[in-house]
């Protein structure tokens, strides 16, 4: 994976400008739609029971995100889910705060058992939760600063959740279970701005939809963003967090395949095949 | 109609401070109460079935909009429309992604069959799909460029539903299925944000609350909105969709009476009478 | 109470990070978050039966806004208050529109008598909704301007609700039955932005979850709240609404407790023990 297959991509998604429908979190549902039409893709939402199958029928990929869950709404991702894997569009998890209740917790796990997820995206606190781990501290919704070998688990979660596994942090790591690749993009400010990691899932669901297999999508989805959020906060300057998230989506509209090309920074951690 | 007439009204709205009751999507609940707020009108949301009557009554305009819809939201919407209706306040439908899915075309259906409608606006491909009519694109919540005939379309649509129809796109027209009057303002950025077209609705609802016919105060609503959309684009530059959509709010609350007097562009389509 | 005081505790918020549960209305989820985030503090959402109990446990505070309220959320809220209450949790009441409809009025009448809360803040007309008191204006959500001795109705509420009363306005004040503090910050664009309020009891939260006794945490919240928005004003400008809005969430993260202290203005309106 090069940075220049990311820059291609990110051209290839721009003119396919894919419909991804999510089924999302209260909080973040303008923040994501206004991103994924910045990007250059046609973002939707629908959660009742009546309708989700339909509209994952329609769209490009299906994101299913947990941060304020109800039990319909598990019964209508379950319902979309479905769908979607009956027409091969891919399917995105989001994992939101998955440690913080035993509700949140089964809801993962029965979404995890009944629907076939093209990627996994958490941080490593949540993702380590998938995977019965422990050590990975959180705190609610956010993850704490970890020192474990992120690497390590996401290629672990990717064989045991047969997914691709995206975990981000200070450094972003993504793993089909053989190969796992770095990002070291992005910014600190994305933490101080609700929905980002979320926006990003949206995102990486785009990238899956404009063709590519989903590994490479996700990096290049990963690498986009990281630069992205490195030019919005330049934008930014020192102005404050409000700013931050209105220059993000300045920054994910502007932002070409060129800078992904030249300021993107990938590398392969690890990759013992067989 | 003259823009003077729409200079008149917006004064009249900013007097009156009219409230709006909305019965919205997720997505676009902060933008639209932020607009109205803007704008100088009232904004307030409710959607129980246990309260929405007796706040449509209180409310100067109730507006409808079918973006995240589930059972309980449909029935709420009828029995707020009904009490609505019984107080003579305005109503207004907004059938956004209606030919989307099953479950929202018969929601738009028995809205439109159980509660007396003042106006309904959407684009193209989702009037057309309220009639019957084949031939406009849509994707997902999106309409797609069209090259119909959106005047006489806006005329067949008003009088088939026996409301103001007001279709939006690079040209805005509005018909009570006897005139039709065509607006030439906004700005294609417009597109870039999600929301303006939920807020245009919530506008327009504004404007019908200050007692001017619902034809007249539906043109009035869409200059007004055109002429902020291009003053919001002005003042964002080439900066990008954040900060346009944070312009279009501060555009919404400077735009003054003789702005649309001077900028506003109005012409009657066509007018055959009998 | 001094501003040194406020200046202090804003360091404690800011060092211990406080988590903050929020089961609040649709309108404002992305912008109390958001605005929590650039304070220091942690928000998390969940308004799920299945999860709030959990939730509000892990807390470090827990607000409860009736802005768009459905029978089940009034079912997760008393779930959650009680869970925070018997863990000690602060648990905030902010009675958005209380006065507007019958069942508003009940949820909150149920909530008072099920959930012993620490801290109610609404505006003089919700707060006098609460008291069975007349005379004071509402529209909707929003309180239009008051005459009456709002010094003497926060004394009134906080004595017959057995809670500390806050009640924002051009002035703000705050009671524990026996003393009444009066904040002279803040700005009146605060008015024009849809969620201002609801954020400020969020505020209040992360101010009584640092552990000082609520009708100071309060105090010192109102304070730092009043403060900042003086300074997002003079960043905005005369832009508009829109930019004071981003200019806020810039302001809470930046704002310094050496501002609080010199820039706030307390005063005890008065205090006549027993």
């Amino acid at each position: 994976m090069k940075t220049s297959c990311a820059s291609h991509l990110l051209e290839k998604v721009r003119e396919k400008n894919p419909l991804v429908h999510n089924i999302t979190n209260q909080v973040v549902t303008n923040f994501t739609a206004n991103g994924l039409l910045a990007l250059g893709a046609s973002p939707v939402m629908a959660n009742a029971k009546e309708e989700v199958a339909e509209m994952a029928q329609l769209a490009d990929a299906l994101v299913l995100n947990i941060g304020t869950l109800t039990r319909e709404t598990v019964e209508a991702m379950i319902l979309a889910g479905q769908a979607a894997n009956e027409k091969g569009v891919p399917v995105l998890l989001d994992p939101v705060g998955v440690g913080a209740t035993t509700f949140r917790a089964n809801a993962a796990k029965q979404l995890l058992k009944k629907v076939k997820m093209t990627v996994v995206r958490g941080n490593a606190a949540e993702v380590a939760h998938l995977l019965g781990v422990n050590g990975w501290e959180s705190k609610g919704v956010d993850a704490k600063a970890a020192n474990g070998d992120v690497s390590a688990l996401a290629k672990q979660a990717s064989i045991a959740l047969q997914t691709i596994v995206v975990i981000t942090g200070k450094i972003d790591v993504v793993s089909d279970g053989d190969e796992v690749l770095s990002i070291h993009n992005g910014h600190e400010w994305l933490t101080k701005v609700t929905g980002t990691g979320c926006l990003l899932t949206s995102v990486i669901g785009a990238f899956c939809a404009a063709g590519e297999q989903p590994l490479h999508a996700s990096a290049a989805a990963l690498l986009f963003y990281g630069v992205a959020a490195e030019r919005a906060a330049l934008s930014a300057k020192d102005k404050g967090p409000g700013t931050f998230q209105i220059e993000l989506l300045n920054a994910l509209s502007h932002t070409t395949g060129d800078e992904v090309l030249t300021l993107g920074k990938i590398g392969g951690v690890s990759h013992d095949k067989g």
